[in-house]
């Protein structure tokens, strides 16, 4: 199996997985019990998040255990926009979000919220001079996703939030889901007051995630309850799935150098792959505009479905736009945004990379990709 | 180890943790991704659903999962008070709900809303004719927790059900974390629209949760997204975690009514063998009005945490209060509800039971919590 879908989710480690059993079978306890099995799991919970903490240079207060980015960007965004009400109603996002900020975003819109989403270039990538003219006194969050989940592209992310910096009166969120070990970001030298990463998209387990959250900031809960999560996050915590999380936060940091120079490389390999194929066109800007995991292509004449679907009978998997969309119809709203055309939309796939992924995993791909994309063009014509 | 607080949380079954691991490791691709991979998932996320709903005599289409309790209380709460905002304001719990429910419904009244909190009499129960003097014309949400997780009063979920199965504009839902394989609660016949459960409260996985929604009801997402879980809940799927909830919930419901048997079995051996214990005051009412996996009781003299701590040497486990507020001082507002004392609250200590908990545990809990009494009111005097 060659599995280039890492963008959609990714193979958990195995010893994340130990763990996860682990932790289930021996500290089951709940953490706000008083008994001392409660104590041994609270104990654990307080060094996961110390590890976290650390491994993210953020405060052990600053760190919010989620159930997923959806959580995460849902809870920064309304949790934001609720807690701030009274300061102003003004929104600041991008025209490419993900659905799980973007979909918040409208849900605010209806609720009464003013909110301006910022367009996109060719690449895929917004203008700092048109976030500058966006800005408003009245501007209580600025929400931009670092990496682009289907194009790869990186946002300005770090000059937004130099200007943001002296502008205590908004907050600043980041979607760091697909950047996050990809594309380092430091959360304090870029002003970034909230920032949201998903344990599933780094062989973490499924259902995890967790929320950056600066000292100072407020937010109106999404799961109000018993008070867990420094009052933000109420609920049972799953501990299984925080240590399980933070098992693969600090495994993937481990080799984050040598990961993303590796995905360079084969970013690349990809890059000079593909100009070899008759009538592909790459959607991905070049470095350093994207992040090196990634890679959106269409082949002209040929609709992406097909494509997907002909190349898992080698058993490579590669997706069409973010998984999921990916069974709407309808073209990328993404590709849309940066200028492509619906037709050329309809024939992107993309295809994403894990630190695991090998060169020669790359080399086959691309063969069988060449071969599937002249047989399918023979049938088309 | 003699673990008697199974209503904080309890031990997952190695069933579940199996299933937990093999969905991780084989289907680990998106359900949302086009691919052959992604309909695995896909196909297995559909069965769960199929299976879940038939256990809960419900349709697939009315499950929807959640990452716990708490979350599903809150948007069962707050879901239904935005989404029917434009047809009334008011809106119904008791004074005893579980803080997910209760904090969800302190935000709504910051929010605008007004919310009668019902009273409950000396065993916590709700009387019906109080529900009734409280139900008006634009009451648009009743929200009444079927078993107190305190205490383990039942309360009168049937009786109001079938007085709300004529008011089509009143959302009813039930809080039944608690009451979940505890004590039967059908719920079309019992005229409910949306009833929580959680998962690590029967043997499942840390982080699941089920929200059981009537077809026809709408609900405003808590997360908005990708539109996974029929548009309720967004959010890339936590696989593992819904099967082996899945699974935990046949194991359980499976020798459903032996297990209740013999739960009221240990209730009645713990009642009887209070009795014998000099001071014990008893909290939890007796059969039918309470759950058979709950004993409350106050020890005069003793101060709950002190009793706790004494127990655990013994490796025996029971918890004070509710696990959530178990590190707040202060006594127990349910008990304080019921017109216990404040001293005689801070006394009290709550022994939760499980399908697995045998005679000889509750024997030598008995045994051991003469003595620790005994023991303890020396030192006290
Ligand atoms: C950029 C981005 N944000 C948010 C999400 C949502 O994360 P999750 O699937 O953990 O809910 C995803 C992935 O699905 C994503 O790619
Ligand atoms: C009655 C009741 N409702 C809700 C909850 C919250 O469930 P969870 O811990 O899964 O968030 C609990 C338990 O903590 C409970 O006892």
């Amino acid at each position: 199996m060659i599995y280039l879908d890492n963008s959609a989710t990714t193979k958990p480690y195995p010893e994340v997985l130990d763990t996860y059993r682990t932790v289930s079978e021996r500290y089951f306890a709940n953490p706000s019990s008083l008994h001392s099995l409660g104590g041994v799991s609270e104990h654990l919970l307080s060094r996961s998040r110390e590890q976290a903490a650390a491994l993210l240079h953020a405060d052990p207060d600053e760190v919010v255990f989620t159930s997923g980015g959806t959580e995460g960007n849902n809870l920064a965004i309304k949790g934001t926009a609720f807690a701030y009400r009274n300061r102003g109603k003004h929104l600041i996002a991008t025209s490419i979000e993900h659905a799980s900020a973007g979909n918040a975003f409208s849900q605010l819109e209806e609720l009464g919220f003013e909110v301006t989403y910022l367009p996109v270039n060719h690449d895929g990538r917004v203008a700092f001079e048109d976030f500058k003219k966006a800005y408003r006194e009245d501007t209580i969050l600025v929400s931009i996703m670092h990496v682009n989940n289907e194009v790869g592209t990186i946002q300005p992310v770090a000059e937004i939030g130099r200007f943001l910096k002296d502008k205590p009166k908004t907050v600043f969120h980041v979607d760091n889901v697909q950047g996050f070990s990809k594309v380092p970001l430091q959360l304090r030298e870029s002003g970034i007051d909230l920032c949201t990463i998903s344990g599933h998209k780094f062989h973490g387990p499924k259902g995890t995630g967790l929320l950056y959250v600066r000292k100072g900031i407020q937010l109106s809960p999404l799961f109000a309850g018993g008070g867990q999560e420094h009052q933000l996050r109420s609920g049972t915590e799953n501990l299984p799935g925080i240590c399980g999380m933070v098992k693969a936060l600090r495994m993937t940091l481990a080799h984050e150098s040598e990961g993303i120079a590796h995905l360079r490389k084969l970013q690349n390999r990809l890059f000079d792959g593909l100009k070899q194929i008759d009538n592909a066109v790459v959607h991905t800007p070049q470095s350093p505009l994207s992040s090196p995991h990634i890679v959106n292509v269409s082949f002209l004449g040929i609709k992406s479905e097909v494509l997907v679907h002909a190349l898992e009978e080698e058993k490579i998997y590669v997706s069409t736009k973010s998984a999921c969309s990916s069974k709407e119809s309808g073209a990328s709203e993404i590709l849309k945004a940066m200028g492509v055309s619906d037709k050329e939309a309809e024939q992107a796939i993309r295809i994403s990379l894990a630190y695991e992924t090998t060169e020669s995993e790359i080399d086959v791909f691309l063969k069988k990709l060449a071969e599937k994309v002249s047989q399918l063009k023979v049938v088309m014509k």
